[in-house]
Formats: structure tokens, sequence, C-alpha cells
């Protein structure tokens, strides 16, 4: 078995997609975003890392809250188009139709089957990004993609990409290989 | 459309899953992970958020090095028993084979598709967590997950880990949907 050094530059993958979402000078605005993850379990705080300059940040900086948005495949395209243009140059206010919680001033997606409000708690300067911590507020869905009060993958359809080389790919959840905190209890036995 | 709140405490996903890895006291240890995340672009800083008595955690201290491996499908049970049990109770030294790198501490997994060896370059202690920001070194793979030089989905086939709700589970990847930075320039014609 020969390893070999692979030169392009990589994130982990296959990464959750989001739509983050803010409200700019009054008015809804949408960012693809794959670099975020969550922290810690209790609180749930979740960490993003953004670019200083994005329109989707001056809105996060003014009100102290953002949204998190989870499409399925169905939106793949606006999920793309979100990330190829700037709510400075275009006006994404209504490519989706929004919806409010708790905070107000985190604009919610209505067609996204996930929706995540999440309130700043730090914000923290790293060269030209800003980390973001940001705990979550209120989860939102609907009845038809639970089972049994709980969320289910099988219906939601998570939507999930990959950047493996200078190409970036959207993908489906593929099939289940294994229960975590389970499966391996077979090697546990065999000792 | 009605949307319904959800009270579980849940983790953005489809996430990668990793086997995190560290010399401590001289073996390999290698714990399954999940919230880890890339910050930066250039230099390529990854940001793993890890509790601080974790046992691979006291390896990366007294090393300033890591590594994170990335299994397949056929890894799912080993990768699943490295989650499970602790490096304080189990000797997790001679699951995997291993080879190194130019870091000389951080330990690789052989079986693994993809394998990346780390350098810390900050710590952050976050209450009973520790946020390490770690700089990409080396990435390592094999001829025969490369497609044209490039790491290639369909060879290395990644896990993938969901947890919508208490129970977690690994998946395959599924069908591609559609290309990053492409599929939603169709939108930009419309206008």
């Amino acid at each position: 078995m020969k390893k070999v050094k692979i030169e392009h530059k990589y994130a982990p993958f296959p990464k959750p997609i989001a739509l983050i979402g803010s409200l700019v000078d009054g008015k809804p605005n949408f960012m693809t975003i794959a670099w975020f993850n969550r922290m810690s379990m209790s609180p749930n705080i979740w960490m993003i890392s953004i670019g200083k300059n994005h329109y989707t940040f001056k809105g996060i900086k003014e009100n102290g809250t953002l949204s998190m948005n989870f499409p399925n495949p169905d939106l793949v395209i606006k999920t793309d188009y979100c990330g190829l243009v700037s709510g400075r140059e275009k006006d994404k206010s209504d490519i989706f139709s929004i919806f409010y919680g708790e905070l107000k001033t985190a604009p919610l997606i209505v067609e996204c089957p996930i929706s995540i409000e999440l309130e700043v708690v730090e914000m923290m300067e790293k060269e030209d990004l800003v980390l973001i911590f940001a705990e979550v507020k209120n989860i939102f869905s609907e009845e038809k993609y639970l089972t049994n009060g709980e969320l289910d993958p099988i219906k939601f359809k998570p939507l999930a990409f990959i950047k493996p080389n200078p190409e970036g790919y959207y993908y489906k959840l593929g099939q289940r290989v294994g229960q975590a905190w389970s499966i391996g209890t077979q090697l546990l036995k065999e000792e």
C-alpha cells in the first residue's frame, strides 16, 4: 500500500451546506456556507467562520442574530445561486418565503426543512475572517419531516457538500451503514 | 405550511466523521470526532472542538501535532469503537496499521483513504472544551482513490455522520445532484 501526497488544499467532507441569513438594512439576505460547526453541547453553541466583507455579516453584526437554514435537494439551484452572488449586487430577499421566530431579526426560510435561529455570543477576528460563536435558540421544522416527533433524514433529505478537488458538488445522502455508539460494541465483545 | 419547534439539541449534518490521532506517552491513540471544521483557506487552518479530559487531547498537548483520518464504510465498526472506549481504559494502538509523515508525532492510519497531519497553531479554552486551531501540513491518500491526480469521492467513499435525534447513524454518500458555483448560474441567466 503506497501513500501519495495530495497537493490540493481541501476541507473536511461531506459537509452540511446551509443558507445563513441575516437582516441587512431591514432586508433578509442569505449566503451559502459550509464552514460552520457545532462547538458545545450545552449550551448549544455553533461556530461559523465567515469573511468580514460578506454582506450577510453586516446584518449579523447589526442585529447580533442570524439564521441557519438547511436546504433539501429540491433547493439545490437556489442554494448554489446564494453562494454565487452577493447581496451587495443582487437583492436576494425575494428568493425564498420568509418567517420569523422569537428573535425577530433572524429571517428563516419557509422552504427549508430545517431552520434555526441563533443569537451571537462572541465574535473573534482572525485576519480577514470573523469567527462567530452563536447559541441555537430555536429549531423549526414541519410535521411531514418528523417520525415520532424527531427529525427523520429519510423525510427531510439533507443536502451534502463535497469538495475534494477544485470542483465542488452537492450530493444526496446515501445508504445507512450503521448506528453510532452501537455498531462498534461488537469489537468490545470480541475481547 | 405549519412550522413546529424541535426540542432536541442537535448538530449540523450530514457531518464528516474522522478519527483524530495523537501519540500519548509514545503510543498511537485514536478517537472518533465530528466537531471539527475548516476555518481558513490559506493557511489551511482547521478548528477542532474537543473535551479537555480526552486521552487523545493529552497527546495533542504533549506534541503540538495531531492527525485526522477519514474512514470509508468498510471501517465503520472500528470507527464507532474508537468513539466508544477511551484510550485510558483500552489500548487502541493496534486497531489500525500506522504510518508517519513529516511531523513524526502524528500517527496516520494506513487503512483510511485519506489521512492528514496537522500542527497546532493555537489552543483556546472554553469551559470544559478546548478549541484547537491546527494547520494542515500534509494530506496522504493512494493512487486507487484518485482520478487525474485528484481525490475522487466515488473511489474513496466517504462516511457521513448524521444525528438528527438522540440516535446517530453513519451513512454512505448518495447521488450527486449538482455542481457548486455552477448549477445556480441558471438563475442569473433568468434575470
